[in-house]
């Protein structure tokens, strides 16, 4: 489990009726547990890359931490799966909700958000960022482009932070949730301002994951799949521009069509 | 949000350069608290529909109940959304693991499954049942034929029950465990016998969701979308037969190849 190649897997592929014995790509499922001051925080299945960007966008996103100066270590045993975090503070205002939770693949867990008291503490996006459609459509076939893994392992989600002009960095995990962390964590680790960008993301937008978007503070995101209502509605409160269904040169623009350029003519 | 229906929403569709206003249908995203013997158990975020089977499923899937006998009584209160469950049974033991979770659309949140004890305790499936690559193909099309939300939509996963011959039953949720506990909740509560049965899905196959299968006892389940490595070791492990990218008329067959008759030619 300590390292991050996939690994083959003897494999029947039929094509029509014929079969050919394959060795398969397969995606990499890996199980980290969070030690946070000492004690059992959190469980999660991730893909093993870029893990100290998940572990510091995983306790932003859920509300542990906002900056990474919060962070006195952050240590990993990738052999056990570890990952050891000491905090400044110390944590026993949360320990009710928090102790021992085991988190699936795809799931960030964050907060109870269809509780209005958690749309009153999220931020409001005030960003004047616009773009044009091509700019998104270009975006989504950059994250495509660099999408080797998933070519290959059909098992991924991809999360990008983009300007308007390029992609600048990407993340990958077989959860969509921790796909977006690994962004989260990469912003924090760096200090890099989001005002002038927005996220390029390959899954479905969930309520959780409009949340997500509305911490790390961006104005805009863009993803390849579908919305739920929920998360519109959210979107729709948070100032946030959700675009969906971006594939080829179509997409759909769904809450704040201001920030697209060729919806105001 | 007591209604089942999808709501639309005003979004501006652009293919190409031009943009058109539609009324987009969107997948309903809905929140139900489970109150488990006048406790707050868990929190789901699903599809608003089959919540009954939701409920018994997601409790079977967690280990809180192996019979639907064990529960006295299941009230919905849809329009708060809240399920109120009373067991005969009384809950200390397991006050400590499941207290007050929140859980994710995509996310079922079960065991620790990565732990060998688990593995030990998962149920080997010694299925004789076999089939043929065409019937794979066939019941994959029927899932998808008979998906009008995931065609409206685009927001939903599938998860079916079917005889060699045919699909039996489905069950939808924008979250792809819940999904599945729905298929389960509905076998518990009809008392049907998997030993001849199959799972058809449209989800990403991860050690959680195979960790499902084995639960409810199914030897095979065909998917659509692809396995994670620590998935095909579990499949392995128990003796599931794991059919993946089943599209058109092409198929991997990753593990216990015997239950497809072709590939013993």
């Amino acid at each position: 489990m300590n390292d991050t190649k996939q690994e083959g897997w003897e494999t029947i592929r039929f094509d029509g009726m014929s079969p050919t014995i394959l060795d398969e790509e397969i995606a990499t499922e890996f199980a980290l547990t969070i030690v946070l001051n000492g004690e059992e925080f959190a469980t999660m299945v991730c893909s093993p890359t870029d893990l100290q960007d998940l572990v510091v966008g995983f306790l932003a996103s859920e509300g542990i931490i906002r900056f990474v100066e919060e962070i006195k270590d952050i240590s990993l045993d990738e052999s056990m799966g570890f990952a050891y975090v000491e905090l400044y503070k110390n944590l026993d205002l949360m320990e009710q909700d928090h102790s021992k939770r085991v988190i699936g693949s795809c799931c960030g867990k964050s907060r109870q958000f269809y509780f209005k008291s958690d749309v009153r503490t999220s931020k409001t996006i005030t960003s004047n960022l616009t773009l044009s459609v091509q700019q998104c459509y270009a975006l989504m076939q950059q994250l495509q482009d660099g999408s080797d893994q998933f070519k290959r392992t059909g098992g991924v989600h991809n999360a990008g932070l983009a300007t308007i002009h390029e992609l600048l960095q990407v993340r990958t995990d077989i959860g969509r949730h921790n796909a977006l962390d690994k962004i989260y964590g990469h912003i924090l680790h760096n200090h890099i301002s989001v005002k002038d960008k927005l996220i390029v993301f390959s899954g479905r937008i969930s309520s959780e994951v409009l949340l997500k978007i509305s911490k790390i503070g961006a104005g805009i995101l863009l993803s390849k799949s579908a919305p739920t209502d929920l998360a519109l509605k959210l979107a729709e409160d948070l100032g946030i521009t959700v675009i969906g269904f971006a594939r080829g040169d179509k997409m759909n623009v769904y809450t704040h069509p201001h920030r697209i350029l060729e919806t105001n003519v």
